[in-house]
């Protein structure tokens, strides 16, 4: 092996900048080849990360011979088919998430993954996050109990435009995925779900047939509870909580507190929150790429992988599904 | 008038005698008659609030002539049978929920009092909590702008004991119907609800055909969507949170630390919960009180009102209903 | 002894008004006499506590043949000549602190109550606020290990009137004392005290040859150090925080919520302040009379005493003589 | 100017390994040599960054054609000397603190670097915390009005090696000066400064004619107090909270929760501390580093710089004389 992992980033917009310069700060890493089909963003890649070519075939990048292991952060429909060269070029791949949006193709792409053993890591990076990685912790350790109930929130700062809402796959697919993810990390697997949603934010979600506004209740297969609450919008930031509750203890996992100051005046004290999940998940977006390389390095299997990608979008459709025909779901009944 | 408003407590249990102390503190009210169908406790109470009497009929206690005003807290089967007498006694009254489990029960004697026109005040406590009663004002004042979101969690730290489950009318009218109060008080009513149930902490909630644990979804009149989740037990302690989520503003009503103490060892800091709601609503079981015989003084209705424990119960019923027929109900599907 | 212990209530001011209403909760109570110099006060706080006597005369309300107690709640001058008068008659005394600004006039009224052994308590309500109360047991349970640093801040709201201040005895003796008290109720006593102070909030307090601002060192005879900020004025409210820190864990009472409420809106969240000390310290008050009349009702000693009245004075006039000359202050110094 | 600033990083320690990590996440620098006296230690930071060379001679480094700019992480004793050699050498430096125990080297320093004009900043790396820093900017803004008291408190979590205590200039230089700056930071210069230390933690720090627990009054010049509060020992995590409060509001800074999560359980609920000023003041650490490649690339004097060291050692030696001499200090005593 060479003596750091060679990687090509594929897809240089503000998620890409954000895995870049995390790379960066990674000793075992070398970025060789930053690859966006406009010229100027691969450039501009190339520039901040000292990489050694910018490309804008992001095809190339894949077969780039110094390129060991591909970071996908290209729009969503296009990751499908990089997993699928990547598998073929035998490299490794870190991809945002989803695979795809469908389950049949996500289920396709994910037996050439394992066909091919190539290691694959999916960007569900709360999962990375160091509350939720220590409430993982303290639920494997058994120091919760059985667990009895699951509790999520989430809600955007700031509805997306049409134009993303149209190609997301709606607002259980591109958002609830988040907790549901959660939910069977923390949890385990989703036996039924019901999910209503309604659009009070903004009417370009009724053009584009979403909801803005959900709430899902689950059934996991251990008998716990759950439910979740989704919306599009915040006007007070970026808001984010998780509880799982068992018979011993309970966690949560809230980071209410942006910086650790508190303004006093006028009989009240305020302190200030999270704009968007960049910040708040910022420690987040470095540790799973940290995970990842390290999975590398040693030659595990990195996780979360393709296997829970497949799960994760099942729920999710699930969850879709539930709302759009307003009964319950079995994840069972969702097959590719 | 007289100088002061006569008072009789019907009921000398631990909530009685809650709520016969907080009468003491009361400087317009005069405790005449403790009854309790049990001489001992009956007298216990008159030796703690220096009534006059200790009777163990409670009908003659209502109909004493130097009483003016009731208060009860009986168990749940004599509410409505007491209420009844009272409205034909023309005495104010203050009662525990329910006013019964039944629906046209609840109905008959909401007319009753309805056509006595006589004062009456039900013990949905928690609206009197300086957070709840706060978060009201806020909501009311519109300063949470169009309401989006509700979200509840109510986690009783003991569950009760199979003989008290049986008489309860189960976990969504005894329990969950706490925060169904809430959702209608801080939100609006409910148009349709989806619950579902099961038995988590202890097979006696199986015997008594009872869930322990539950979730349930509500669709509001008013088109904002909730969640609420409800448990029997809480190693933790009483765990109470409600979230109103609006277009402009949230609210969040918890009261997490028991004591303004918080301990710091071993690398972590350690505060103490509320065991339970006597001492979590210590102060809202006080503030009901002064509210009610405020309400009286100044010829005012009290609130929450016979209308609002006939709707509350029918939200409950409704939540019972979608559990056992496992399909989402609409509140108007039940009648008396 | 009587069936109920009978009260008299001296001083119908605003604290007057909470002590007599705390005392109508208490059911081994009974208020006999509400005195106050001024006729219309005396008998609102009989009409309030429906007590028998109203009386214009304090001392015939001391020696009134039902009254086995009084409440001292008159002018800070008037507290030396009425405990006099109690303890010559006999009765039970519960007194708002201090003794006397004075401590040789302090010395010779302890010194007569402790001949003629009455039960005295004095108003340092704050040891009852379950905070410190729950602090005060840990640390005798030996739970802090050997203490190390005292850390305390009070401010109060408003900045009282001039008129007030030239009889108060200036910021250390009416305003730093409740925190000199918690430093020898919860660390031991003191040995030395070096005092800073200043005029930044208002030039009253020059004219009154006070402070409004100051700092306090204090080192205590156990080892441990301590600091002390005190200020007359909170633009945000009252603000009181303690910490005691030992060799295993460190405790800190701070009450910063008044209600279970966030606000959440525009990226931060919010939270009410308590105004002022008789909503921060409204469970202190009335805890503060149980343990006074529980010590009765026991024939136990009640606590905080006459002897804790006279070290807290001494304290607080060795930090009183610190600032005003410059200098480091042993309490020793300080003798009547 | 050359593409990349070329960076010379002096000493890999633990502190030394932190900064070099930092340095690889800045795109607009390349370390270009480790130097470390140790060979390995040198090398081993070689390969973690990539640099083209390790040296175990540091002047050497300092002389490399290819370094712009150099990162001071060597022990205490040498910054002088090395400042000196880079101020020579007309290199930008980032340096740990201090310049030097001494104020008469430390001014000697400074002014050979003000006559060379080259770029310096001191490692104050609490200025950069994302807490200080809005606290600075509402300060700056007058959003805090007239300051009228500052308050800060900093343990330590273990105290350190006899062996290091001697050479560390004492708990008033090594430790307190991290508040000390922050109140000149926040507030203003420092007029006089009265501290009291003692031993309570460990003997050797008797043996070392150093205290380990110590507290600090302030006078700034602008008329403000303060306290300061130190300990070198914390059985429950690095602690540290600052508070800086005006006639308008107050601002408090403290960072008590480690992670975002809350475990419930036995009636409590608990969160973990920072272990000690790495985690604590991660982002800060890197931020300075930010701080200072900006301000070489955008030509501006980085801060804080020489003479925010020369005051910051005045003041802290000020608070040990005033300790060892039992008596209040004005600043302006201490001179070179």
């Amino acid at each position: 092996m060479r003596d750091k992992i060679g990687v090509a980033l594929l897809g240089f917009g503000r998620m890409g900048e954000t895995h870049l310069r995390n790379l960066s700060g990674l000793s075992q890493v070398k970025v060789v080849v930053v690859a966006d089909p406009r010229r100027e963003a691969a450039e501009r890649g190339k520039a901040i990360s000292g990489a050694e070519e910018a490309l804008t075939d992001v095809e190339k990048a894949i077969a780039h011979p110094a390129v060991d292991a591909v970071v996908i952060v290209t729009p969503t429909d296009t990751h499908a088919h990089l997993l699928e060269l990547a598998a073929h070029a035998s490299k490794a791949v870190f991809s945002e998430k989803p695979i795809a949006l469908d389950l049949a193709e996500t289920a396709r792409v994910v037996k050439i993954i394992q066909e091919r053993g190539i290691p694959v890591q999916l960007g569900f990076m709360r999962r990375f996050d160091p509350g939720y990685a220590r409430a993982k912790q303290k639920i494997d350790a058994g120091e919760l109990g059985r667990i009895e109930l699951f509790r999520a929130l989430s809600r955007d700062t700031y509805p997306p435009s049409l134009e993303f809402l149209l190609g997301s796959g709606g607002i259980f697919l591109d958002m609830a995925v988040h907790d549901l993810d959660l939910a069977r990390f923390l949890v385990g697997e989703v036996e039924e779900v019901q999910a209503w949603g309604t659009v009070l934010v903004d009417e370009k979600f009724s053009k584009a047939k979403d909801a803005d506004t959900a709430v899902t209740l689950l059934r996991f297969r251990n008998g716990a509870l759950g439910v979740v609450e989704t919306s599009r919008h915040s006007n007070w930031g970026y808001d984010i909580r998780t509880e799982v509750a068992g018979a011993v203890a309970k966690v949560v996992v809230e980071a209410a507190q942006k910086t650790p100051l508190l303004l006093a005046r006028d009989f009240t004290s305020t302190f200030d929150h999270f704009e968007n999940f960049p910040d708040r998940f910022q420690a987040a977006y470095r540790l799973e790429l940290e995970s990842f390389f390290s999975a590398l390095l040693e030659a595990r299997q990195p996780s979360p992988g393709p296997q829970d990608a497949l799960e994760t979008l099942r729920l999710g459709l699930a969850a879709a599904k539930s709302w759009r025909e307003n009964r319950p779901v079995k994840t069972s009944e969702v097959q590719p």
